[in-house]
Order: structure tokens, then C-alpha cells, then sequence
């Protein structure tokens, strides 16, 4: 791709504007509706910025960065049809672009803030493009980032979404419940983090259904009970953890 | 301590014993059932091992790491009077304790597999003891080997253990899931690392609150509803997704 312009300027955008010049790619500019978090990313990364649709620049490549729920009004803007758009979200179709130019997805899986320094080498792509020509443009460009490049369709990209939200939005939520009973025990989160950590770790070297243990795995019910009694006063905390406990037992169970 | 004898040889036996030795902690014998078991953790640390009940050694110290169901049994084995006799439990009483000796508790949180190799300086240690000198001399023992200690009675003992549930248990089983969705989707399950480790990495420098994305946080109900689709056909993660989905949700519409 001879050059790029990214739409956009959330976390997303932010990294991946990152990673395609850290790799030596051509973005030429980066569009977004508000100018302040356009010119954060345009000079942190020395590339021009614009909030203007009217000043949005010809290119080969545009990334549409940005929410899902704000896919189809982005794709509008582009009004060049010899070009290649794609988004970057797993779990909306190609089809949400709408416009003459060829279509595409370039989707990432990682979790993405823009506090974070992020390895780019290991983060996996996802590819889509209705023209086979443009599926291997965007595999090079991909490749150039990563060494985990995967194309999929709509349907395995939503799986794979789906992946994302069971490993890191539920797991998260999962170390702010734990965080929450710490503080009501007047402990501070930082007593887990060796745990959250080695949790981690462990599956880098043994698959999560070896890396299991605690009482639902063992069938303990005596410990379960304790625990139960323990979130009596908290319907939701119950209610969860006696669905994962179940959910478990159900593997060890086989 | 000047002695101390471990009863039980599991993953916290395991891990316990290192942690001492390397402290220069003097472990001079280590009991279990199964000889093997025994031996095997004896050897590795160059001290003494028996399966015989009539040749656990006086000591000043005896640990029982073993699993909650067995620690009364273990408890029954110790004929002396005049020690200190612990279990590593965090969800049973002292009380378990059956038997004339001085009764405490050293918790470590951490989840323990023999295959790993840990470090032992950060893992919280949570204590109690009937006797105030007791305390005493086990807080002198935890802090040799770690910097995090505190006392801590049954109850909030049980709160600790119970955010290792979350935090381990529940997040472990959640990586399965996640593993299970890319097998269906013949993806390796290491694409999910990169996510992982970046999810555990993230709340070493931002809360689990601050940390949290995806489509319940933005409260994406297109998202949402494309994901319980895909769902459909397992009830049971279905129901998962929709409670943790519902659970973080609460959170963010405060």
C-alpha cells in the first residue's frame, strides 16, 4: 500500500497508527471529528490531521478506527472509488461499508488503551476482502506488523470477537469483582496481582483445563458452601458464582 | 521455628517446602500417605520423607498442606502437645485442628502446580494463631519468605480465598471457554496469549474499573445481541455471557 489514511482516533487507531509507522507504512493523514484527539495522534506520530470530510486526502488505503456503531457514517466519507476501505471491528460485517470503493476488514485481537505500550509482533490479524487482490495486499501490510495473520470470514471473525470478550472483558470484570471483595476486607488490589499474574503465566504452558484448580474442579461442595454462604447478601456475586462453578464442575465431571 | 515437618506433599506442600529451604528455614521431614509423593518432594530438597504415621519427627512447627477434606485426618497424626500445628487452608476454621497442640494458619494465596516455578517473595501470606506468641513466631516465618503478610481471622480468610476463586478459578475457566470457541474455529489457542497476558498486564498500572472495554462497557446492544446469536446454541455459555454481560453493565450505567 502505497499510502494510508486512518479515520479514527480512539485506542484502536491510536495503536495501529503506531504499528503501521513503527513498520515503515506511508500514513499520510489521520480524519476524525474531533481535531483535539486528531492532532494527539497526528503529532505524536508527525503525520498530518484533519476534523474536515472536505479535506479528507486521496489515498490507497483507508482504516476506518473507530467504534462499530460508527462504522457506516466513517464509510461515507470517503469519496474516491478507486481506493480500498476496511474497518477494524470483529464483529460487524464488511457490508457496513457503504460505497463504490473495494471493501475490506484488518481486525485486531487485543484489547487496546492507549496508557499501554504494546508488543505489535504477536497480535493476531484477521483479514476480509472482497477482491483476492486486496486480500493480499492486506496480508502484506499485516504481515509487515505481525507474525499472526489469519484470514476469516464474517462469521469466524465474530467467533473470534466473542473470544476476546471471554478472555478480556469477562476476565477483567472477574478481577474487579475479586478487587471489590478485597476492598471491602480493607486489603488493597495489589495482593492479587501475583495471582492474576501466575494465572496468566500458567496457561503460556499449560492449557487452561490442566492449569485448572480450586474447589469446583476438586467437587468440594463443603468449600463451595462456604463460599455461597459467604455472598448470601449479594444476589448477582451468588448468582455468578454458582453458574461458573456449575460450568466447571461440568468439564471435570466428563 | 527451629524445626518444622510438612504434612501432605500437593502443590502447596510442594511449593511450600522450596519457599522454606530456600529461606534457610530448617524443614527436616516431610510426611504423606503415598510414598511416592513424599519422596519425590523429599529428595528435590534433600530432606527426610516417610509414609509411617509412628515416624513423624518432633519438631517445633508442623504445616499441613493438604487438601480442606483432609486436614482433620492430617490433624490426628501429630502426637505431641507442646507445638505449633498449622494448615494453608483459606476456607476452613482453625478448628479443623483436632488435637492438644497450639493451633494457626498460614495462608498463601496463590494457585500452586508443580510445574512451575514460582516466586515466593510476592505471594501474600494471611495468618492466624490462638496465641499471640504463636502469631508472633509465624509472622517472623511468613516474613522470610514473603513481603506481603498479614493477620487475618476465619472470615475474611475465607473473603481471600474466595477472590482467588474469582480471580484464578473463574478467569481460568473463562481462558477454556475462550479456547474452546477458537478450537471450534481451528485457531490455536495461542492466539489468545498476546490478550491474555496484555488483559493480566494492564491492571498492574490501571484498576480492573479503569481497564475494562468492549461492547457491555460501551453498552453496544448490536454487539451484544450478534454475540448471543452466535450463542444459540449452547445454553449454557449463553447464560454465562448474559449475566457477566449484565454484571458489567451495572457497573458502568452507576
Amino acid at each position: 500500500m502505497n499510502s494510508i489514511v486512518i479515520l479514527g482516533a480512539g485506542n484502536v487507531a491510536f495503536h495501529l497508527t503506531r504499528a503501521l509507522i513503527e513498520n515503515t507504512l506511508n500514513v499520510r493523514q489521520i480524519f476524525n471529528r474531533t481535531l483535539e484527539k486528531a492532532r494527539e495522534i497526528g503529532e505524536a506520530n508527525r503525520i498530518s490531521y484533519t476534523d474536515k470530510i472536505s479535506e479528507i486526502e486521496k489515498a490507497d488505503l483507508y482504516i476506518i478506527a473507530c467504534a462499530d456503531s460508527g462504522i457506516e457514517e466513517f464509510s461515507h466519507y470517503i469519496p474516491f472509488d478507486d481506493v480500498l476501505v476496511v474497518h477494524t471491528s470483529g464483529s460487524s460485517p464488511m457490508s457496513v461499508l457503504k460505497g463504490d470503493y473495494r471493501k475490506g476488514v484488518l481486525y485486531p485481537l487485543q484489547t487496546f488503551s492507549k496508557e499501554r505500550t504494546l508488543r505489535y509482533d504477536n497480535i493476531p490479524f484477521f483479514l476480509e476482502a472482497e477482491d483476492p487482490n486486496d486480500l493480499k495486499r492486506l496480508n502484506d501490510l499485516a504481515n509487515r506488523i505481525s507474525n499472526e495473520v489469519h484470514q476469516l470470514d464474517f462469521a469466524g471473525r465474530m467467533q473470534v470477537h466473542m473470544t476476546g470478550v471471554w478472555a478480556n472483558n469477562f476476565v477483567n470484570h472477574l478481577y474487579y469483582i475479586a478487587g471489590d471483595i478485597c476492598e471491602k476486607n480493607n486489603l488493597p488490589f495489589d495482593v492479587l496481582l501475583p495471582l492474576i499474574q501466575e494465572t496468566a503465566n500458567k496457561v503460556i504452558e499449560m492449557s487452561p483445563k490442566d492449569a485448572q484448580t480450586g474447589p469446583a474442579k476438586r467437587g468440594d461442595q463443603v468449600i463451595i458452601n462456604r463460599h455461597l454462604e459467604a455472598l448470601e447478601d449479594d444476589s448477582r456475586l451468588l448468582q455468578i458464582y454458582q453458574i461458573l462453578t456449575d460450568s466447571i464442575k461440568r468439564v471435570y465431571e466428563k
